[in-house]
C-alpha cells in the first residue's frame, strides 16, 4: 500500500543538476560581464502578462504554442513566449523614465508549448540585447561589435557574422514586381540553408515564375568580398540608396576598428520576420557552422507600435543559449565543473567543527572557496566525496593539528599527502595545484 | 480611431527598471558568491510542474493561491509557489546522481495569487540554501554560519539570529498533555510578535486553559544568556535529551569560532510549519528588527516523503530578498546605481565610430566598462545622457585627437574638463575619480 506520488517533470521541461547549471551560469556571467562592459544595463519583466499584451492581434503559429489560461481574478493571462514583446510593452510604459537611446539586456526564461519531438524545449532561456530609440548607424555597429565580443568572450572560438540589409532585398523584389509577396519570398529564402537551393528554387517559382526564381537565387547566392558583393547588389537593386550607404559605412567602421575579418556581407540573410526593416544578421561558429546561427537579430522601425503611437526604432540581437551550449559540447569546449570549492576540510572530529569552520573562513577570506565536510566518516570516504564535489585537495586536521595550526593536505589528483603545512603553505599548494 | 492596446501589467507583478534590477542583481551576486565560497552549488527546476507534484495531497490555503491550469496536452499543471516542493521532487528523482550530503542553493522566481492589498507580490524571488541527506550537527552549524556570512556580506549591518529546537517545544507540550494539539499551539505561538502577548494568551487559553496558557507564555518568553535560557528550558521540558545536547554543541562551536555574539537562544521561535523537526531559526537586522525575519528555516526529517520512501533529512534556510531590499532602503543602505560604465565616449563625429569603439575596447580590456554614445548631438546633451547612464566621465575626441591619441576628459561630478590626456592618463583620472 503506497500513497507515493510519482516524481516526474513535464515533457519539454528540464531539471538542471549542478554540473549543467554551473555551466549555464558561468556562460551567462561571461555574457553579462561583456554586456556591462559596453554600458548595457539589465531589466526584468513579469513571466505572466495579459494575453492581449503578449498576443496582440493574434499570432497564428505563436498563439497555438502559448501557455494561456484564466487566473483567479478571471483575467486572460499567458506566460511570455519571448522577451521582445514584453520589451515593447515595457518601452511603451517606461520610455520617459529611461536614458535614451536605451541600451538594455534581458536574460530570462520563456515558455512555448512546442512539439518536443523536434528536440525543442518548452522552457528555455533567452538572452536579448538591444539599443532602442536610435536610428544611428553607431547603434548598428555597436550591436555587431557586441555580438562579436560576447561570443569571443565565452571561448567558442572564431565566429563569422553574416550581415545583410532588408531594404536591399525589398528594393530587389520591387524591381521584380514582387513587392506584394515579399513576406512569402523572405520566408522561403530564409529556409535556403535548411531546404537547399533546388527546393528553394521550386518554392520561389511557385510564388513567381522560373526565370524570376532563378534571378532571386542568383541574387541571394552572390559571394565574394564585402565590396564585390555590395557592388553586385547595388547593381541588382537599381543603384545607390541609404541601405547601400549604411553598409558602406559599417564596412568603414570595421576596417578602422580592425575587426573586418569576422564579418561577411551575405545577401541570403533575410530573417523571416516582418518586424525587421534595416540591418539583419546571423552568427555562426567557424568550427561548427552546421549548428546554425547562435546569435541573430536586426534593425526595426516600430518596436512598440501595438501599444503606442510614438515611433521606437532600434537594433538588437538574441543569443540562443541552448544552441550555444550544444555547440560547445560538440566542439569539446564545454567547461564542466561539479563545484566551486577547490578545498575541502575533512571532518576528523565532530567536536572540532567550530574550529574547522573558523579555518575555512580564513581560506574564504583570501579568496579560496572552501567546503567543510559534515560527516565524520573514514578519510577515504571523505576524499571520494570531496572529489565528487569538485575539490582539488582535502585539509586534514585532528585536535593536536588544530592546536598547532599545522595541517596535512591530501592532493586528490595525484593522490598524494603533504604533511606539516601551515595556512600559508596550504594556500601556496592550492595555487600550484591550479 | 485608435487600435492601440493599452500597455499595462498584471496587479502584483512588477517591471524592474535598470536601477532596481541592478540593485537586485548585485545583491544576488553577493549572496551567490558567499554560497559558492562555502562549496554550495546551484540547481534549477522548471517553473511549471504537474499540479499533483506541487500540491501533493492538497494544501488548503496554498492551493487557493496557486496558478493552476490545463495545458495543451490536457495536463493539470501549476506554476511553482515555492522552491522547497520542487526541491523535494528533484531530490526524489536525482538523489543517486548527486554527492551526498548535497549542498545546494536555488535562487528563482515563484508565483502566488496572493491578496495584493496586503502589499504582497504575486511574482517574487526566493533564495534557498540547504544541506540534505545529513543528520549531522555540522550541517546545522554550517547553515547558521552561512546565514550570518551571507547577510553580513551584503552590508545590511549586524544581524541577530534567533535559534530554537522544535523538539524542546514538543517535549514541553507533551508534558502539558497538549501533544495532540501541537500544530495549533505552534501556529499560535508563532504569531506572538504579530498579535502580542495578551492575544496569544487568550488564543492559547482556548486551546487549553488559563493556567496552561500562562505556562506556555512563560516558557516562550524565557530570556537570558544562551546557557541560562537552555537551563530553564531543560528544566521545563523534564530534563536532558538529544535536543538539549545539540543546542549545547552548537553553542560550543559558536564559542570556538568566536561568532557567538550573533546568536540568541529564543524559545518563542517555532516556525509555523509542521515540516520542521529540529533546529529552527529566524534572523533580524539589529538596526531594524521590526522588519521581521529576513532569513528563516530549520531542520526537517522528511524532505521528500510525498515522492519516495527513502528518508531525506536536512537543514536549510530561505532569504526573503524583497523584504531585505525593503530593509536596506529604510536603513539608507541601498546601493542605487543606474549603470555599470564609469566612462562614456562622446560621439563628436559619426565617421570616427570605428575608432571610438576601438578605443573603448582598449578601456574595456583594462577593466574599465565603457559606453560609446551613438548620437552626434551637442556635447552638453551627451554629458547629460552619460550622467543618466551612470558615467563619471566623458571622453571627447575629434579626428585630430584620435590621430594624436590625445583626448579631453569631462568629469561629470565637478563639471570640469581636463585636456591633453593619453590613454594611461585617462585610466589614472578614472581611478582617482572613484
Amino acid at each position: 500500500m503506497s500513497d507515493l506520488i510519482q516524481a516526474r517533470i513535464l515533457k519539454g521541461f528540464r531539471d538542471f543538476l549542478p554540473t549543467k547549471e554551473i555551466e549555464r551560469r558561468l556562460l551567462v556571467e561571461k555574457l553579462e560581464s561583456c554586456f556591462r562592459s559596453f554600458g548595457f544595463v539589465p531589466i526584468d519583466t513579469p513571466a505572466l502578462e495579459y494575453s492581449e499584451i503578449l498576443l496582440g492581434k493574434g499570432g497564428g503559429e505563436t498563439e497555438k504554442q502559448v501557455y494561456r489560461f484564466t487566473d483567479h481574478g478571471q483575467r486572460d493571462v499567458a506566460l511570455r513566449f519571448d522577451l521582445t514583446v514584453p520589451f515593447a510593452r515595457f518601452m511603451a510604459m517606461h520610455k520617459n523614465e529611461l536614458p535614451l537611446p536605451f541600451k538594455r539586456y534581458h536574460i530570462a526564461k520563456v515558455w512555448r508549448g512546442e512539439n518536443t519531438q523536434r528536440g525543442r524545449y518548452r522552457e528555455f532561456t533567452q538572452c536579448d540585447f538591444d539599443i532602442v530609440a536610435s536610428d544611428s548607424l553607431a547603434a548598428d555597429y555597436e550591436i555587431l561589435l557586441l555580438m562579436r565580443e560576447s561570443l569571443l568572450s565565452i571561448g567558442a572560438g572564431a565566429v563569422r557574422i553574416h550581415v545583410n540589409h532588408r531594404g536591399l532585398f525589398n528594393r530587389f523584389l520591387i524591381s521584380l514586381n514582387l513587392g506584394d509577396s515579399s513576406t512569402e519570398v523572405l520566408r522561403t529564402v530564409d529556409k535556403l540553408s535548411k531546404i537547399g537551393a533546388e527546393e528553394t528554387r521550386a518554392q520561389l517559382a511557385e510564388l513567381s515564375n522560373d526565370s524570376t526564381a532563378e534571378r532571386i537565387l542568383h541574387f541571394i547566392q552572390a559571394r565574394g568580398s564585402w565590396d564585390e558583393t555590395l557592388a553586385a547588389m547595388e547593381e541588382a537593386v537599381g543603384g545607390p540608396g541609404e541601405d547601400i550607404d549604411r553598409l558602406k559605412s559599417l564596412r568603414r567602421f570595421m576596417l578602422d576598428g580592425d575587426i573586418d575579418s569576422h564579418f561577411v556581407l551575405d545577401p541570403s540573410i533575410t530573417r523571416g520576420l516582418d518586424y525587421y526593416t534595416g540591418l539583419v544578421f546571423e552568427t555562426f561558429l567557424c568550427d561548427l557552422p552546421e549548428l546554425g546561427s547562435v546569435c541573430s537579430g536586426g534593425r526595426y522601425d516600430e518596436l512598440a507600435s501595438l501599444y503606442t503611437k510614438e515611433r521606437l526604432s532600434g537594433v538588437g540581437a538574441s543569443i540562443g543559449l541552448d544552441r550555444l551550449l550544444a555547440g560547445l559540447e560538440v566542439l569539446g569546449l564545454s567547461h564542466l565543473q561539479t563545484g566551486f570549492a577547490p578545498l575541502a576540510i575533512a571532518c576528523m572530529d565532530m567536536s572540532l567543527m567550530g574550529y574547522y569552520q573558523e579555518l575555512a573562513q580564513r581560506f574564504r577570506g583570501v579568496g579560496i572557496n572552501t567546503a567543510v565536510l559534515s560527516e565524520a566518516s573514514k578519510p577515504v570516504a571523505q576524499y571520494t566525496l570531496a572529489e565528487k564535489m569538485g575539490a582539488k585537495a582535502v585539509l586534514i586536521a585532528d585536535a593536536s593539528a588544530i592546536a598547532a595550526k599545522t595541517y596535512s593536505l591530501r592532493l586528490l589528483g595525484p593522490r598524494k599527502n603533504i604533511d606539516g603545512l601551515d595556512f600559508d603553505g596550504i594556500v601556496k599548494e592550492l595555487f600550484l595545484e591550479k
